[in-house]
This record gives structure tokens, sequence and C-alpha cells, in this order.
């Protein structure tokens, strides 16, 4: 494979177009979106989709809310002529959505495809032929001039069928297949043609779509493509520029992005990218990619674990891990440097919920396409410590000191070693219990205790715990509560220990009257040790935080 | 979701540069590529990828090409130290292999870097640390000059450490992160800042890489920046411009080609775009892009399979079957028409198959990464003539009459929307069988047979044939062999047929002597029937196959 390609293969030539202006434009609204889901995609899939799948790809369709969606090539099976059928004389179609139906340029195929369109209220025929030389000289053997008569001979079917058909409102579309690749000249000569036959104004709408049904060169060679053919279409206010580009270079949404700067106001695609091959654009990446540019798309995706569902039902292709927006991995950060980021990000937006989105390593909210924050931090050898911390946040309403965060994911690092994979969220809670002491039977269980607090502050203390099956009481006495009870324990243990830190919290939520100690000993020789406990008695969490702490000094 | 995005999201300030070059740039050669497969990837794996599936990993890598391969993160963690000792120390780095590893810009970081790196014959040090806004203000609340300073004592211990180890080739790498929402200006500033420590020259290489980590802006937008970059920085001749794309928008492949035209030279991402959320650019795409523009990538990926398989394997992560190149549909046709092109295309390949590949709908050759071309056409309701017809090619050597071809379309497409599946080639051949009397016991079954050419032209003919276990015999006479034995067959059964197609050819394989036959026969009212045998005797073929045409009239 290394020497050959010089040999085998060469680009195709691009347009001449030095003076481009597409690179200098910005996005300021969404075009107009054709799902071809039906269609395109449909006509892709190993078990292309019964009525039944069809219906309910349609239902979500409309309830995403697009307007214009190709919904078959009903001259080409049974199947999609009846689909067409059904959603008219079922009356499924919403008044303000556009059904558009393909055809080639074939006598019979037109007259088939009207009489699956009859009564509808409004629809798009969407004609096409071959004019790329590719397929003139290999498939169809015909000349520029044939090819060109064909088109206009459909194009006057057309328009008479419609002309005979008042009562429903009727867009004419043509694409020249494959545009990407046909000389700029040849395909605008062949769409001046078509809509010189169509004669498109305001009561009578024309598309020109211009596919990339193969795509083959850079994304900015199509942009220039479609900025050139913009710039000498002469009938340029009379028609809609549409594009249909494909993703055999794994660049079909720049190629849409960047045809969309070059002029073009219609993006014709299917969610998640299904199509032939390497599929259509995706319509759902192009929608949230302008929803982060602070564009409104007029797509809903809200709801997009639902979205996912129905379109994997329907395809049965499923969506990808990493697929923007979309995946079960995208608003997930393994390494901890991300966690860290993000977990600081969200602390600082509670204090500015209203300013822009503005958040680490993630572009959109998950919330705004209805998925929560659970994913996005997740937890394995990669991760640091910000990343357990926020699982015990989100989960369990620890706020850890830092340096107990710092101690926690050495053990997490440890364990995810040892483990060869991700760490659940259960499974970082139960590490992080039987670390701290939070657990039925812990090394010293505080049973009782008496605490007196005189007059000169001086506080003593009277305690009953359980080591190891035996009830000791301890007696102590200091300058604090903590203090007391240290100095008690020390002395019963023979041990030397001081208490370096202390903090508590209340577990957040009203309906939680618990407070959460974290208590830090560290001994003469600078060794430290993190006792965690909850209780709804502030005193007896802290005691039992730093009973936690010591044990591992003195019961280990 | 449809009213917030203006109030809750806003663009990224692109860079102002009208007068751009880039868009009038072609690729011509291509860059250097760094896998980062082992770091970038493997850190955003749910399970993160022990020694062992590292170094099948890095096997494969090698075994495509690479040079340049991002091994791990040394310092945080001890799977990844560990890593890059064994390959050092097991000597599996091939001599024109550089490794590279990455390290944040903190002292004792740095130092625990190097200690895994002892011995090696060439590395690259790869350092980053955080100079977007959103990082500065959020994560790290630092100054710019805080963030200048903090690289620039990194750089330097670096610098001197590499200086330490002159037995080692050493290239420093270093990182602005996040690139492409970092203040142009400053980006400059700070690789200015770090590059006076390093001094690049030919014997001391510098790469400046300037990621988009999170991606979050239109690609032309990104080409912008890399232009910006590389025509203000100063030491512009001694360094090279790498990029790292990510793939939030599902650009990621389009921004690192835009940037090659905009002057980098380098670019980092993994095999099929693994990485943390939606992944990096896809390496494999990239390189298999520029082959289909007859530029040679310097990478093997002419066993796909196998490239799939292993990173299947080690990332624990599937191929989407739509992925560019890779996926199991990219070169499948459902599409009756697509099919019928591709059919066409290879009949013009094979007059010419030295030309430049240029085949319908397949912009790769699958051949050339070693796919067969069984998965390019595949049969389902959506189908047409072609399909089928070079199914039977293609499996069975039949060369279907054009008329046969539409015939048996017809039946298929009738099965599969009976089934509402795909059929599979065992299908489709058994149906063909049925369908045309290629069975063990077909509904007139000759026996034998004895043929008579006479002097003035005309043929008499005897034969026996068993029809509903019978024996018939047959005496007829005509002006050939198969007409004398429909006219006797339409006296035995009182029917006025006619032969209005006969074709006949042979298997085509050497070691098949067998012959294939087909007949088409035709009533006084205009119906026709096919029929088609196999068979070693050429004449026995065409006679049974015409019996198998007129039993549909005779026997139905």
């Amino acid at each position: 494979m290394l020497k050959t390609p010089s040999l085998k293969y060469k680009p195709h030539p691009p347009v001449s177009l030095k003076d481009r202006q597409w690179p200098n434009n910005t996005l300021t609204r969404s075009p107009r979106w054709l799902s071809t889901d039906l269609r395109d995609g449909n006509q892709a899939l190993a078990e292309p989709m019964d009525g039944a799948r069809k219906r309910k790809f349609w239902d979500l369709l409309v309830a995403c809310g697009f307007k214009e969606i190709e919904v078959a090539f009903p001259s080409a099976s049974q199947t999609d002529f009846d689909f067409v059928r059904s959603l008219i004389e079922e009356k499924r179609i919403p008044q303000e959505v556009n059904i558009q139906v393909l055809t080639q340029a074939r006598e019979d195929l037109i007259t088939r495809t009207f009489e699956s369109l009859r009564g509808v209220h409004q629809a798009t025929i969407h004609l096409y032929n071959a004019t790329a030389p590719l397929f003139r000289d290999i498939v169809f053997r015909q000349t520029r001039d044939e090819i060109v008569q064909l088109a206009v001979n459909a194009a006057r079917q057309i328009r008479q069928l419609c002309d005979e058909s008042p009562e429903s409102v009727w867009t004419f579309q043509y694409s020249p297949e494959t545009f990407c690749f046909t000389e700029p000249e040849f395909a605008l000569q062949i769409c001046e043609a078509v809509a010189d036959v169509w004669e498109p104004n305001g009561s009578r709408p024309m598309i020109i779509n211009l596919p990339a049904t193969v795509e083959v060169s850079m994304p900015n060679v199509y942009a220039d493509q479609i900025e050139y053919f913009c710039r000498h279409f002469s009938r340029r206010q009379q028609v809609c520029i549409s594009v249909h580009p494909h993703n055999d270079r794994g660049t079909g949404i720049a190629c849409a992005e960047l045809a969309l700067l070059a002029g073009a106001e219609r993006v014709e695609g299917c969610l998640f990218g299904n199509g032939e091959r390497t599929g259509n654009a995706d319509l759902v990446t192009l929608a949230l990619n302008l929803y982060t540019q602070g564009i409104s798309p007029g797509l809903d995706f809200s709801q997009m674990k639902k979205v996912v569902e129905v379109v994997e039902e329907c395809n049965q292709l499923p969506v990808a891990p990493r697929h923007p927006y979309a995946g079960e991995l995208v608003f997930t950060a393994f390494s901890g440097s991300h966690q860290d980021a993000i977990k600081k990000g969200f602390a600082a937006r509670q204090n500015a919920p209203d300013t822009f989105w503005q958040m680490p390593y993630l572009p959109l909210d998950p919330a705004d396409i209805g998925c929560s924050y659970e994913a996005v931090i997740r937890v394995n050898s990669q991760s640091g410590k910000s990343g357990a911390a926020w699982l015990l946040e989100q989960n369990h309403n620890l706020i850890l000191p830092r340096q107990l965060q710092q101690d926690f994911s050495l053990r997490v690092q440890q364990e995810a070693e040892r483990g060869e994979k991700e760490m659940s969220q259960m499974a970082v809670w139960t590490l992080f219990r039987q670390s701290y002491g939070l657990v039925d039977a812990p090394a010293l269980r505080l049973e009782d205790y008496v605490c007196n607090n005189h007059a000169d502050q001086r506080t003593t203390l009277s305690a009953g715990i359980i080591c190891r099956g035996k009830r000791l009481s301890l007696q102590g006495e200091g300058n604090g509560f903590l203090s007391a009870a240290l100095t008690a324990l020390c002395r019963e243990a023979k041990a030397e220990l001081e208490i370096v830190s202390y903090q508590e919290h209340t577990l957040g939520k009203r309906s939680d009257s618990r407070s959460v100690a974290y208590v830090c000993c560290q001994d003469r020789a600078g060794k430290c040790a993190w006792g965690v406990s909850i209780d709804s008695d502030v005193s007896r969490a802290s005691l039992q935080a730093m009973l936690n702490a010591a044990a591992g000094f003195i019961t280990g």
C-alpha cells in the first residue's frame, strides 16, 4: 500500500476561486433541515424499515421539529409507495410539515411518484439524474446534451403533473448527481436548464440540491464549489440552495458547515449520520454545533436518550460511544486533570449560574440534552483526586478536605491498578467507607460518652468504646472535647498522637439532619491517618471520626 | 432547548486574518504522524490498558509504520512508568522510532519523567500547561505572567536534564493548553518564551503542538489560528508546528486537514479516533484521505481487518459500522442504482486495469486495505437488478442476460420485502435455482436424447423426459436442435410457445468444464418465462434450460 497511490489515485480538480468570500463569513442563523432518514438512510440498511418502523421514525422526526422530511422513493418499492399513501390517507402529516419524495428521470417512475402523492397537502418532488463524467461515461454512456435533455424532459413532466394538481402545494427539487465531481460549468448549465422549465418564483418554490454523494475532496474545496455555483447561478434569488454531504472522508459535518458559509441555506442529512457506506452528514451534530455557537437550530434534541433509543431500534445500528453529543462517553472525563478542572468549573458556575456556559472539557451542558451529570466523571487508574472526590460529593454530599482527597486518590489508584479496570461509583464508595472507618463495626467503636465543659474552659470526657469486642472506659481532660478524648485514648493505648486536621459539615440535604466529620491524626514520626464519621449528633460524629483516625495507629 | 442557546452559549472569538492564504493551498505531501493511542487514547478508556495490551498496541503501531509514538504519562501512574521502562530495557524500540512522554509543568513530575527514560536512544519530552483564560481563571487562578513563568521554569529544568544526558537524542515539545481558545497573542508569547529557553536548532529539535483539546469552533477558524501562529512565530523555521485536534463538533479530521493547509507539519491523533469524550482526530482516516489524493501517507493500513481487530481488543471499544475506510458497511452498496453503477464500473476497469482508480461510490479500492469485494454489494428490498446479478456473477460465474436480470430482480425484491430483511448470498442463490429450474428434479427433466442433423439442414430430435414421474417420448423436427425440441414439446402438450432468447457461456474457471444456458420462452399472449441449466454437455444444458422455461407454461 505504501508505494502506489500516486500511480493509482488522483485528486479531483478543485474549482478556481481565488476571490472566495466564505472564509470571512460566520454563521448567524440556522439553515433549513431536511431529514432523509426514511429514504437515503433507509436504503442503506441491511434490513430496510418496514411500515411500522418507518412510522415510528416519522413520529420521532416530527417530534424533533423537522419541517422537511424525505419519506420515500415511492416508485422504487411497494413498501415505500404504501408508506407515502398511509401518511396521507391516515392524515399523519402536520400542516407545517412538507414531505419529499425522490424520483429518477424516467416517465413511468415520475407518473408512479405522483400517484403516491395524490391528495397531499404539500410535497417536494425531488428529481435527480447523473451529471458527473464518471457516470456519463461509464454507467450511462450519454453525452452532456443527452443528460441535460433527460433532466429537462423529466422537469417538464413534473411541472405538468404539478399544474394538473393545483390542490396541492408543490416544491420542485433538482439534484445534479454527483455535483462535487461534476464539471462546475456543466452543473450550472443543467441546473439553469431545469430551472428554465420550472420557472421558480414565490408561489412555485424550487430547491437546487448540490450533493456530495461521495465525498472526494477536502471540505474547503466543496465550499469553493458551492460559492462558485451560488455566484454564477442566474436565478440565485429565486431558488433555495441545498447541500447533501456524505462522509467518505470523515469530513461530512465540515462540508455542510463550510457550505453554509459559502451560501447554502439548507442541509440534507440523517440523524447520527446514517446513510450508504459512511453515511450522510449527521443532522444532530450539525444542529447542536449551532446550539453551542449561540444559534437556535430550531430542532429539539432535549431528550437525547430517547432519540438514540428510537433511531437505534429503527436502523438496527448502534450510535458509537464517542459520537458527538450522543455517544455514551462524550461527557465523560477519566483523566485526573480533566476531572479536577471540571470539578472547579462546576463550583465556579454555582456562584454564577446565569452567565454564559463555560466549562472545562464540556462544550455543551449535558442537561440541555436531557443527560445527568453522572456520566461526567468516571474513575479509573488514570483519575486523580478530583474524580473520586466528585463522585463522593455528587452521590453522598461529602466535601472532602484537600489532603483527604489526596490520601483517598492514592488508594483509588492502587485499587484501580490492581483491578485493571474502571471503578464503579459503588466501588469508590465502598473503598471510602472501608478506608476511613465508615463501617458498622469500626476498630474503635464509640458506645456512649459524658462530656463536661467546666467554667475554666477545661473539658472532661468519659467515653465507653468497644475495641476488639471489649469495652474500654476512657477518662480524659483537655482544652476541648476532641483533645480530651484523644488524651484519654493515648493514655490508654500508650500512643502519642495529635489532631492535625478537623472538619465537619452537614450533609446538605434538608431531609438529612446528619453531619459528617473528617479528622486527621498524626504520630510523632509524622505519619498521618484520616478518619471519617457520619452521625445525627455532631459531637458523636467528630468523636467517632477521631477514633477512626486513631485506630490505624492503635489497633493496626 | 429551543429558546436558550443565544442566552447560554456564545462562540469563541475567531482570530482576525483577512489575508489568509491557506484556502489557496493544496496538500502535496504527508505530515509527520504521532500516535497518542497509548497516552491520550489510553487515558480515556473505562479500563485503561495493562502492560500486555499496551505492548500489543505498541507492536501494531510499529508495524503500521509510525515513527513517533506517545507511549505514556510516566509520572502519573506506575503502569505507565513501568511500560516505558520495559520498552527501553527489553530493547523493543526500533532505531528509527521516537517515543514521546507527557509531563505537567511540575518539578517532581519532570524528574520522575526523566527517570522513566533512562537509557533511551531517542525521545520527545512533551510539556504542557494551561494557557486558556478559562483554565487560568477558574482552575488555576494564575495570571498570564505566572503561567508563562511556570512553563519557562519547566522548560529550563527539562533542558538541563537533557543536557545532563547527552547519550540520548532529545526532542522538546511544548503544548499551550488549550490553544484553540487561548488568546492568539498570548499563545505566541508563551511559545516564544519557552522556545527562548530551549533554543531550537538542527541538533536540538523542537515541536510546538497547538491542541484543540476541546473542539469549540469551525475548522476554518482553527486553520486561521494555525496560519496566524505560523506567520507570527519568530523561530518558525527552527520548529515543527504540530496539531492535536479533538472531535467534539465532529470536525476533527477537517481541523487537521485545514491546519495542514495553514502550515502545520505534524498531526497527533489516535487510530479510529479514540480519546477523551468524542476522541482525537482519527489517523487512519487522515492517512487514507491522503492516499486517495495520490499522496503516500507513509503508513501501512493494507491489512485493515487486522488493525481493527487489535485496536478493538486493546481499547475494548467498537469501530462503528460506518467509520470511514474501516467500518464493516463502508464499501457496501444496498441501493439498486448504486449497485448498477458499481457493476458497470468494475466491468470498465477490467478493460483498463492500470488507469487511475475511478469507481462509482468507492473512493478507495477495498483491495488496497486488504478487503475483498464481497461486502461491496449486498441485496435487500432496496436493491435493483444489478445487485443480485453481481452476486451471481461473483460467486457462481453466471453472466445473466439483461432481461433475466430484470426478471430475477423482481423476484428478489418480492422475497426481500416479504422477509423484511437483507437476503444473504445463499438466499439469493437458492431463490435463483428455484426460480429457473436449477434443481435436482425440475418439472420437466431431460433423460436422454438423440439428435440428427440432416444434410438439408433439418434437425430431428428424439428425447425422453420425465414429467410428474412419467416418461414422455418427444419426437420433433425443426431448423435447429432447440426448435425441434420445442416443436415436439408443444405438440405433446398442445401449447404454442416460441424461443425469444437464448444465451450460453462456459462457467469461466478453467477447472470447470460446464456451461450455463439461459432460455426465454414466450406464449401467444406475450407472457415470458426463463429457464436456466448448467451442464458439462452444452446441448444438454440448452435443452434442459428450454424445458425449464417451457415448464411454467406446460406444467404450471
